[in-house]
């Protein structure tokens, strides 16, 4: 048995939702994988709670679920007042896990490494616009930087492509990766024009309060910047194209149909190019997902054409790929 | 740069196609991974060429292709009348490759693994008769022991399960695994009967002259058997329920296709519970693939459902498969 100290940057939805697979399934990782976490501190934005001995994470989820943030734990636990570079600088941990939404996060990621520390992250804007930084420091430290969580939620694409046909060289991929825009262009299909279907889905939770991220292709274009840097070379989520959803009109999406077609916005992978934009696709396509599920079609030299599909959001199937690395992460550290 | 030595048995198609593109992308291998591979023996069933040196893969390829036999080469090597045993003890290499259909390989896997060799196979009986053994060797002596191409070629299933979604309980599989008895299926439902469409299968080199093994659901079956080690816990194909195409009729599959269903050859994989057999199944649904592709549908308890479909069959395809598990087993072996 060894035990993993974690610390935890993130209480939002996949936060706690990584920490409830984390108490609900202890059992499953003690004796699949000799493995126990403790959690010595967690981080949202009102503030640290740090304890060396671990965190009870029933009560940690049942503050934060009643106050709204940790800071209001006061009577058992110190909290504290760090940044993020403090709270990685202070808390002793092996693996430093990254929930946040924190565009700034990759200075922090790379403290952390610089300290010693594993990274597992499902927040995008570091990779997508400081891959080669964040990945050569890793690779320096033979340490594990892991993101599956960042593309498709815990749709392993990311260990397909990190890990498997390693004697494949890629092609070209086509993707859709933004379950929001999917199910609003499916909304538009069924009649309603795109302000309304984008209210359909801040009701139903799919949009958030601010759609843009999603709307405007920025969080499909990050995951496909990912992407690219895996299977080709590092680039920037500035050097690729992306166009949003928010001018599809009805008609567009009619006339679509009448040629039996669809309209999704895919993301086209190639080398040194990376393009994201609302697509006209055949109905019988692999892309014409539903709107939960993401897809990537991989063309490659050996294999032809290869597909995963899978949950592409989800509180649990995001926390799928942030506990799935935080086990990877902690087997690959230190020995046994 | 690092020189891995290998040691390959069996050169037949899947053999030669993985020397083949151990030959074509050498510069691919050295850029991307810093390998350089050195196959320092190869065995067929004529005999083991045998050059701690290094063989010349190219003239390997050119001896067999015009002689038939490696035994035949006797002019710039020694060829040698080793027992597969023998091979393994005598030829000093970092990786055993094993690309026959030896049905009683494991012996030699073990001894491999015991002399401190790393093993790649396509073969699937050894698997199917001892994983719990061989598994249970290399994790003993921290040897990489690893099958990619033994289910759906060189799709990366066996990746995704071994090194992909660690925080999920798998709940469930199907899976078509097959891509000959998915031919015939395809025939029949055109017309022919099982003997002509068979016939025709063998004729496009689709199946083998002694078609028993697709046929009678028996390759399938190991599949399966390997996917189940894999997702639960290790059972062997004697513990599996086997039933092959042989006597479905034309008559059940003009009547499927009267209900909108088409009839494939499904595994079906649960915890203690594998069962291979023609089944009906909805035309819209993923199980129904083309001919050259193979399918599996994973369910978890995290992320729901789960498909990866590609390439089935083929010999770049299985190629594929054999040398990303080199290059894997390469980068696991020994430091940089």
């Amino acid at each position: 048995m060894r035990e993993v100290k974690l610390s935890l940057f993130g209480f939002g939805n996949v936060g706690r939702a990584a920490a409830r697979v984390l108490l609900s399934k202890e059992a499953f990782f003690r004796e699949k994988y000799l493995l126990k976490f403790r959690v010595v501190s967690i981080s949202d934005t009102s503030g640290t709670v740090w304890l060396p001995e671990g965190i009870d994470l029933r009560e940690a989820l049942m503050v934060k679920e009643n106050f709204g943030k940790l800071s209001s734990w006061t009577n058992d636990y110190e909290v504290y007042n760090f940044t993020p570079e403090e709270a990685v600088r202070e808390v002793d941990a092996d693996i430093v896990v990254d929930v946040t939404n924190d565009k700034n996060a990759y200075k922090w990621h790379l403290a952390a490494l610089r300290d010693g520390k594993g990274i597992v992250t499902s927040n995008k804007p570091p990779l997508a616009f400081h891959y080669s930084d964040l990945i050569g420091e890793a690779e320096k430290r033979d340490l594990p930087y892991l993101f599956e969580a960042t593309v498709m939620a815990g749709t392993p694409i990311i260990t397909l492509l990190r890990e498997g046909i390693l004697a494949d060289s890629i092609e070209g991929m086509e993707a859709v990766l933004n379950a929001t825009t999917t199910f609003i262009l499916s909304q538009m299909e069924m009649g309603q024009d795109f302000e309304r279907a984008l209210k359909t889905a801040q009701r139903l939770g799919i949009a958030e309060r601010d759609p843009s991220g999603d709307v405007l292709g920025i969080d499909a274009g990050y995951k496909a910047t990912i992407l690219h840097c895996l299977a080709f070379h590092p680039i920037t989520f500035d050097d690729i194209t992306v166009k949003g959803i928010a001018e599809v009109t009805l008609g567009e999406v009619r006339r679509a149909r009448e040629r039996g077609r669809t309209i999704r916005l895919v993301a086209t992978v190639e080398k040194g190019k990376v393009v994201v934009e609302p697509r006209e696709v055949p109905l019988g396509s692999p892309l014409t997902v539903e709107s939960h599920e993401n897809i990537a079609v991989i063309r490659t030299d050996l294999l032809g054409e290869l597909v995963i599909r899978g949950a592409g959001a989800g509180l649990k199937e995001t926390a799928s790929g942030v506990v799935s690395d935080i086990v990877k992460a902690s087997l690959s550290l230190g020995g046994a």
